[in-house]
């Protein structure tokens, strides 16, 4: 008998249809006698319903009432699909954020899972009980309803894993796993049958958004097995774990990421600390810089470049003006057309030449490399957003050639 | 500075607009220097809408999930109604029943409120904060989420002020107060200044639906002062105390109740304890009888005639008939098609011929009177249901002349 931990997103229970899809799933593997912990979403507009709401009354809210606001979507969620497991005639119980020991910090809708108290569900696991748990949510020190943030139930779900030390956490999605591309883009993307957490994690920050981050970050810590499946069909899906067995690819996965700007400091002066003081500027205002690049300018100035999200664009640049009044820094210029190309792959660090075949790719479809950031496991390249699908495929068909 | 609950119902919080008209009143008062606790049912239809959800997936589930899934409604509610508040500039914080201290039994969908631990609240009105709290909801020993059941949320404004000594309780409802008959059905009802808890008892188990009648027992019992007033106008509404101080009406009200049916047991042998059998076996269903009246019939029997709401009907047909074929009772008889029309006031029980003046309104209007019940203050009749709105009319006239 195994402990198994799954987690069921919003549109994997958007209607009476499919919450008894899922609910199915769960008997299923109770059935065979294993303990089945279920985290839940909020129905799939829910969330989405009840922003408007807010908005429609407040766009100022505050963060703690809109928590509030929120949480009702799982509360909706749990119910309903307690009912369902309930019709197919097994023993269930759902627990809120609170009932189910989740304490977090007090960052409302982005708060930080402190520590999960496991009793109550120990408890009903005892009773032969299936559990259903509110995903998303949690409570602060002050016995406030607090949320995780967007993709916050994967990480719910790992949290339970890890503290109840269960054997398998299924992350179900409409996906059926992880793809080494966006298989909508590249069709013949193929299913990974495993991957590293590092891999994981690259892919994830990189936009191929299958798993939230905090939760691949919390798995590996703790060293929880994730599976990534799709709730519709009956296909085994992605492993997510420390050691993979099978021959290492060269790379595990091309990823896209659309949102990024790239900003600009031209003529700042050539003097050491300069660029430091920039950075640590725009990390005061909460604002993360990923690819840098520095480049020799005219007459003893350098010029700065770097990215930030799309998101944080208007906030660096009105640090950065105002910082480059002092500097006298003759120029700030900035693209919002740009996209992120990367490949990830353990294999990388061991094998000579990827970036050589990835740049030559690239050529070849003539697009033109804007900046390269590389790491152990990723080799990213910023082009014209207008290139990024094309650049997949290319670099795709160079990795994993069609007659594959 | 006075400490003042506020309970609003669901049509009051019904939309945007809504909500900030009860947003309004609630910051007038506090602007006026009270500390103001705000208790609030679930927005308009959101009840229903949940209930349908639950019906389409399993219509048998079962009563705790039932709970988890409605008290979503007014989490919704308080914090919409917060934002509204957030908006209009004034401090305040929304709290869940179990957060605002509701303790209850454990019967799901019709739990009593055991305790109300006002800590919290208390601590939020030190801040100076505005408090919202979920009404109808609290969570019993099990830390599982319980609802009051209809009405619930007039019993949790009610509890507040009871344990915080409130020096007022406000009860907005889509009326403007408490009436000596229905004023949509008669013209020239009168709205009363003020009326006892006893009336108001009567009144409410009389069908006249303007507060629910726990909400009156546990204000009469802390002699916590209600009003009853509309969120829609600024008229002052009605008092409900222990002493009447205004001198006496007669009565203070009219009331029909149509959820009411009538059995009759035909021929049940003439000997005695069987009536009290009959009415334990009924009791034990959980099944309560009104009305009831025991006449001589043919040959050594007699019949029993009884009422019972229209959805005990079935119950307490099938628990007769099972007895009747122990007694030898000749026949059960039901009629649904019955109406209860009764009238209220402390008044009566210092003056003789209210009744007969009742029923001299009846002859004149030509109704026929099936059953008669007294108490202390009040006097009800069971009558066809289609004479019911006449009677009303007949009997409010005969002691409210429409010329007064």
């Amino acid at each position: 008998m195994s402990l198994i931990v799954q987690k069921f997103g919003g549109s994997s229970v958007a209607n009476a249809e499919r919450v008894f899809n899922v609910a199915r799933i769960i008997t299923e593997k109770y059935a065979e006698g294993n303990d089945v912990v279920v985290v839940v979403s909020a129905q799939g507009d829910t969330t989405d319903d009840l922003i408007e709401k807010a908005n429609e009354i407040n766009p100022d809210h505050s963060k703690r009432e809109m928590d509030v606001l929120l949480s009702a979507g799982e509360q909706i969620s749990i119910s309903l699909l307690a009912m369902a497991i309930e019709k197919l005639g097994f023993p269930v119980v759902s627990l809120l954020g609170w009932q189910a020991g989740f304490r977090t910090g007090s960052a409302y809708g982005n708060a930080r899972i402190k520590r999960v108290i496991p009793d109550r569900i120990r408890k009903e696991l005892d009773k032969r009980n299936i559990v259903v748990v509110a995903g998303f949510q949690g409570i602060n020190r002050y016995d406030d309803v607090t949320t995780l943030g967007r993709g916050g139930s994967d990480t719910s779900a790992v949290a339970i894993a890890s503290v109840m030390h269960a054997d398998l956490c299924q992350i179900y999605t409409d996906v059926e796993g992880v793809y080494t591309a966006d298989p909508r883009k590249v069709p013949n993307a193929k299913k990974l049958e495993e991957i590293s957490y590092d891999e994981m994690l690259e892919l994830a920050t990189l936009g191929a958004q299958v798993l939230n981050n905090r939760s691949v970050e919390m798995a590996k810590k703790y060293n929880i097995e994730l599976e990534v499946l799709s709730s519709m069909t009956k296909k085994p899906g992605t492993i997510v774990k420390e050691a993979v067995k099978m021959e290492k690819m060269l790379i595990s996965g091309v990823a896209k990421d659309n949102d990024v700007a790239r900003i600009s400091i031209i003529g700042v002066p050539d003097r050491p600390g300069l660029a430091f003081k920039v950075f640590s500027k725009l990390a005061a205002k909460d604002i993360n810089v990923d690819i840098i690049l520095q480049s020799i300018g005219r007459k003893d100035t350098k010029d700065i470049s770097f990215t930030v999200t799309k998101g944080k664009l208007k906030d660096a640049l009105s640090v950065l003006n105002d910082y480059c009044k002092i500097l006298n820094a003759a120029n700030i210029v900035y693209d919002e057309n740009v996209a992120k190309v990367s490949i990830v792959g353990a294999g990388m660090e061991s094998h000579a030449g990827i970036a050589a075949e990835m740049f030559e790719a690239l050529y070849e479809a003539q697009i033109n490399i804007q900046m390269i950031a590389t790491s152990e496991i990723k080799i990213s390249v910023l082009i014209d957003a207008g290139d990024a699908d094309k650049a997949v495929t290319a670099i795709h068909n160079k990795f994993f050639p069609v007659d594959q």
